[in-house]
């Protein structure tokens, strides 16, 4: 980050010559940390809302090591995703206050937790067991960028009793994310059961013809039921992301 | 047909040469009429319980027209599938007694229709109206192998309530057939109600990346419920054919 | 739909033996109305928001048409995708206030739009001009849903200047959906320009290794920018009704 | 499990409140045990004739032990599919008396073995030596469901003189599982052979272009002999459960 | 094709300054006729054995006449696949001995047919009756190249006796032409009945999830028999061609 | 496109107000006109070297219409794509003076050819008669952007004479496009042949196996030679343009 | 085997009740030898000309020794495919004159090689080194049957010379197989130099788009030079075995 | 190398019986060295203008070394692809000037390096920091082979500000190669930008539906921007290469 020229812009605008508007404007276009192999977009946090989140696969421990070190420098709360025991092994050293949530692999570092309505909750189901996984990774994604989060596991359709007696749960939340493998039927019949915005995750649990996933994902692209959107195989991230950003507008 | 072969096997039978077993176990095996382009299994009837079923796809028209035209001479019920109206005209002129399905594109012939169990019922579920063609073309074949169909279509998860309103119907049947695109949660769904053998065939309805039935395909393949058994994409013929043979099992 | 039904159960609610909500509750879940080839889920406009849209694709002219007559006795606000011509005029017959929106393929009956809050606008963008017909179906999807809607077409990425141009609009707009062929690249590089939700219709505009919307779709799957969610290749409708969705809440 | 929910169900059909079958229906729909991280459905028993199968792919072993004990409080015999050497280390230590099944790679508890009837056989054929730890999944799962199996291994076409002279074995089976990778052709003439439900299970087993059992799978999905219902790639699980359903039909 | 070239070439052969192997390997080797859109390569006939095929699918009216009018100026025998009515019209136009064999969609002009040895028999077998039209291109290719063949239509393994009855034909046959759809179980079974050369036609016949051809082409590469080479999906000519070199050697 | 916006960016440059260096950036990054549908990007002339080339596929006959009239206004030569013969019809109303390659579906208008240096030579090969209309669409593309451009067709590697035979072509030329379906093997050669830069365009000429174009796409990306950069399947307008930007470097 | 059966059809053949040939057809046909996992086709020898050969993927080592075992107490030759060298030690450790081929991970035990004739040659080319341990598999499987094999490794088509400098033993051979991974093009190319049997095998060399020989084998299965039989990827043994066949024609 | 060969040659060309021309023509095409498991291509450094590059998946290190110590013998400056860590120790104990890139996977051994013209740079982009592998690949290949090369890595269109800010370099480049996983959009954008060759790489970066860099490369080969030419997945090597040949064009 080229810091004289946010001085710079600060200074113009003290002197009158940019309005507040301006300011801002220019603040959430510009600037960036160049560390050769990565460059860090620290004015995410104003464009977006939350700092830049580090995709953690096909990096080595040091960039990531560095990447979240200068992250830390300008954020109170970070999240890595996609993150090894290795990885938080480093990280841990050099930032004592990160934790590792093993089943999601994540990296979080959360020194003041943003407020959550209370009265706006994100819903979070799993059709198995073996989903959970993906499943935390959207949950504590979620949380971490200011939600109330409920989950509910192992309500596959194959026991619909189980998955009717959530009822009320579905009808209390204002987003929902479903993750499943195998056919991922569940997101047809909670999306048939609520008009809330629908988030689903297909899995690569499963074996045979899922082929990694892609079993689930045609499925839910070809939901009968309207109102959904599907992010990529397994990314739990993304969905808890897109559920944030739904969640937070008024 | 060598009508030769066949004499001198019932003379050897009647003269002692051969028993009744033996007759019965030759006459299973061998004959067959050759068209040069066709060659017919007549014996099917006794091998497999129904004549041979002519699929007309990829034939010239006078070739379905031969081969009805000698099947007809030795069976009471003939069945031919993914028929065109041209190909049922010509049917038609040769045998007047043909009935042509148009949704289900069957032509069929029932002179002594098969003596069909009232008690033993197979339920053909569709989840939307454009599944039904595929589903008609099941519930057709199957009824003129002897079976007692009912229908129940556009039950699609995307209304549950819908479907779980068929629960007694379903608690009544003996064998049940799902037919559906999209993304074929209905399969699973059904799977999970009952201790029933499932059908489960795919349809190509749908657009985008439903890429021709293959996401209905996987979805079922992939069924969270276990007991269930598919068959090829848009195949109404062979779910009508495996449910009767599963229906008449004693 | 049993009429009998309802009444009674209006009945009991006015004479006290229902509450109100669990007179609600009960007409949330139940009755359909049975066409036999068809089962109408006249109630969806109670628990979704909206009566049920009718998908015309593999459905015959003649089946459209009655559809849309049952709907039209029990909704004043009708939507049919996928809808050649010929149905058209079909229904037009029928009823005559039905418009027919030629590039999208919908039919729509609108006798008493939906009221639209003017501050939450939804903003429909397309890559290309080619992808107008499904960025069309969307828009209007989800003006009939009670939508104010703003449509910016052909600012695809090759010309950054185009998009860029539209800062103003995109953070004026309460969600956006993003229209693209091709490699839909149009995606990420919105998604990275507010923190809003993005909904992203893969189209199959191109040619080659397109492969009918897949390269479009993969992409959007893929994308490097977090808070998208994908719907179905060329799904317009799906687009819209999901915008429709996220821009009720409160 | 709400076990007060049971007990007030049982109070009020005793006092005549409920009939016996109102009684049975809803113990057949409604309870389940939560473990949060799964939901037990114990009354699968009732409403599917066997107790929920754990499919342990993808989950801890923790959670393995944790299902498989709640499920033994609450059934005789107990199934355990694709279990590693080390689930079973930990199974055997709670419930010694749990078998394992290295090829099938289950984990079996037989305290009760339900009776079967001898006249009813199921035949699981493989067509190569190699298909055998797939076949030995389908055929232990149908023991442990009730039923006679028997086996024939190595009977691939290639040597067809092998398979015809299984005739016998065909003849006096009542349902037939047949496994096979590569080009799974076995399927075919099995299928042609007799009249009888044939469940196909393609295996992965093969190189080069098999892609993972996709070409088994397309050949028994295109199969010219009709009456033939397909499984998942290794699905020999959701074979035994499907032949075991039909041989229990009356 | 550069008249002068051959005739300096021939007389230095004539005066000595070129052996007859030296002639004779500058013939193979050099000389074309260049039509500006294609290059004919007369001397095919001396390094391949039959002269340049035209293969007409992409190719426009004008195009193929104008290099089948050239072929036959510098050949005896020519052959044009894929060829359509229309094409054939305008050949025969010019060349009235073309003779149009409409269901393998070649023009074959055969003035000289090359000898054939009448022990050395090709037999072509098609699995369904559907599939002729690509076993006659088959066939009629490799008559046209000098050879004795024999067909056998419609012998699938769905009736196995049917095909069990070819056994004097398979022993006595020099080379296999296997053509099946579906899933081309056919060429396993052949495969493993003898030690010939086997040549598998995949075809795209069938419905599905065959997917063009794709689930017969998987199949026989997959094949548990030995001693089977592939072609291209409904590529009659390649298997044709490819059995005529395999039976002209010696 | 706003022409007041040019107007005072002029004036403001006359004065003084902006360097020539200064205009010509804002020149190059902003103006486009805006028609609804489509927004053209009049300056992409400046900034790429050639005027917006129109897409037409997907696009109506009045859009294609529409944007080539503004396009004229501006441009002195206009390129249009996958254009049909109708959309010839309309445009060639308008603008008397646009000429129609048919093979290659390009509608073309060329008021002021740019010049082109005739020792800087484009070599375009296909590998097939059938290949020629991509080839020709490239070879067009790159003589209206001001290259000499040589053609030799029909030099597929089955005749490997017919392609040695063009070594001298090869050498002289400067950069090399080589268009090929099938199984794409002229590239290898070509590429292995000299340092040029090669562009491999695959077709989807072929059938059964080659599913489209896609055996010649993976053919050339996997390409043994080095030095080669593919363009999407049948692409030959994107060949054209690479090959003449390749073209005009100094 | 059944020992009594071979007894008692010899001993009929003594005594005349059967002629020589009757005898061979019979033992021909049936016999084998059941070792409950494995169905050993000991005939084999008879039938196809050479033993029964061990495919070893998928099976245990103690699987591998017992078939063996067995094997080799009837069969002077044996081979295995795709042994690791685990099931090499064990083999070794009961049958000590058993060979290890490391890179083509063939086991081999030859205690009497079959004849091999000096004149008919079959060529075994690959295009890179990568590929040779394909090539070796096709090799030694050819020299095990019987055949004068030569091998000619790296001749890849981006150094054509290469290739070219190989046309006399191209010349020379009898029969011709091409290894190639990547594009695969080697193939297209000499198919074009001779009129020879080819045979293809695809390697899964290669890396990115080659998708584990994908692009190779869609590249040989669409090659512009006919008279090509494709086996499945890397299945080197295949080759050498229709080479084999192939070759012993007379 | 035959060196016999070259000198005759070189002997002729002395005593005039061959033209300076005709003695690079031959020496051009002719010589390679036959180490029996490769064929060395010595002259391709005349003919390409580097020499040789050692593609080393899937060969042993002692193929590799080998290979290598005879290109030492040859040529000053040597490349080896994906080289194991194990593959660099051997070659180092032979050649200890040899260099290992160790992200790069490249061994390099560079005696002269070649001249580099200071003002044609080749700009290497990646989208994100797990890309860097692959573009350090091409980055040190094009230095390797003459070619001043730049960096400018994670400036993903996420970020689009990022990416605007390199306009200067972009500008400043001649040749541009743009590394991206995932959705592969920063292509789009950048060849939108600048009239410049763009060379795409698609990496295997991403998770669930990338399907090993499929998403990437179909976007890539998708993208609405003309001008650009793709490699196969994780190609560097390749992009390098073809960078090189255009920037060293005149």
């Amino acid at each position: 980050m080229d810091i004289n020229y946010v001085s710079s812009l600060l200074k113009e605008f003290k002197a009158g010559g940019l309005s507040l508007d301006e300011a801002l404007e220019k603040l959430k276009i510009l600037p960036y940390e160049d560390l050769e192999f990565a460059k860090l977009d620290h004015h995410r946090l104003l464009r977006q809302g939350f700092a830049e989140v580090v995709f953690c696969q096909g990096k080595t421990v040091a960039q990531v090591l560095a990447i979240m070190d200068r992250l830390a420098a300008y954020n109170r709360n970070i999240l890595a995703t996609r993150a090894t025991p290795e990885m938080y092994e480093a990280v841990k050293n050099s930032m004592p206050d990160a934790k590792y949530h093993e089943l999601a692999r994540l990296i979080a570092i959360e020194r003041q937790p943003p407020p959550a309505d209370q009265d706006r909750v994100i819903l979070v189901m799993s059709a198995g067991t073996s989903d959970i996984p993906v499943a935390e990774e959207a949950a504590v994604t979620a949380e971490m960028m200011g939600n109330v989060v409920r989950r509910v596991y192992d309500v596959g359709v194959a026991g619909i009793h189980r998955l009717l007696d959530q009822r009320k749960l579905i009808e209390d939340a204002n987003v929902l994310i479903v993750v499943a493998g195998m056919e991922g039927a569940l997101v047809s019949v909670v999306g048939g059961m609520a008009a809330k915005p629908v988030i689903a995750v297909p899995t690569s649990i499963g074996y045979g013809a899922n082929f990694g996933g892609l079993s689930a994902l045609l499925s839910m692209l070809n939901s009968c039921a309207a109102g959904i959107g599907v992010v990529n195989i397994d990314n739990g991230f993304g969905a808890g992301r897109l559920a944030s950003i739904i969640n937070h507008m008024r």
